[in-house]
């Protein structure tokens, strides 16, 4: 249990740190999103380039009986690995995003 | 602020009850993600068929400044007009994903 509340912690300040800096702009917008009661955390941007519309989930982390799981992941950088190196134990990381099967090739946990 | 309070009870009741049931398949998953203290709520689908992936934001909710935007919605149903219905004041209504200068042809804010 008090794992999970390292990870809790871990997570919101691993998404924290990874909100990129910008220039006061009104039409972008990151937003740290955290549910601790159901244990889902989000890093997401959205906004408008003129008049089109973004809107995207860069980080998806859940936390699953004890197991940090990355469900997306729509960014250049290895969220599983950074994950482990700030001390998420590589067996309590799952990358969710790679089929089943396919999690055996990893490292990390297969579920 | 007491209307707030409101409006993320609403939310959360709306979103809840958004959740289709579904018959138990792991690969299958409906998240309902409420933050409350950033004000930022979804509703997620996000599973597997078979080898592929599937991850959406079917909705997404936030309260800015005492109003509801509507930040994303990927479903069949007219969210805006469904939360005035149960009691979201029009005026308090967002249609974030219009951009600015079409919300005004809508009956909700424009801001």
């Amino acid at each position: 249990m008090e794992r999970v509340n390292d990870y809790r912690q871990i997570i919101k300040d691993f998404l924290e740190a990874s909100i990129a800096p910008s220039p006061e702009d009104p039409n972008f917008e990151a937003q740290l999103i955290c549910d601790r009661d159901r244990d889902h955390y989000q890093l997401v941007s959205l906004g408008w380039q003129g008049h089109r519309r973004f809107y995207s989930v860069l980080i998806h982390l859940d936390i699953k009986d004890g197991k940090v799981w990355v469900q997306k992941n729509d960014t250049d950088r290895l969220t599983a690995q950074e994950l482990v190196e700030i001390c998420v134990v590589r067996e309590d990381n799952v990358f969710g995003l790679q089929p089943a099967y396919a999690r055996a090739d990893t490292e990390h946990s297969v579920v």
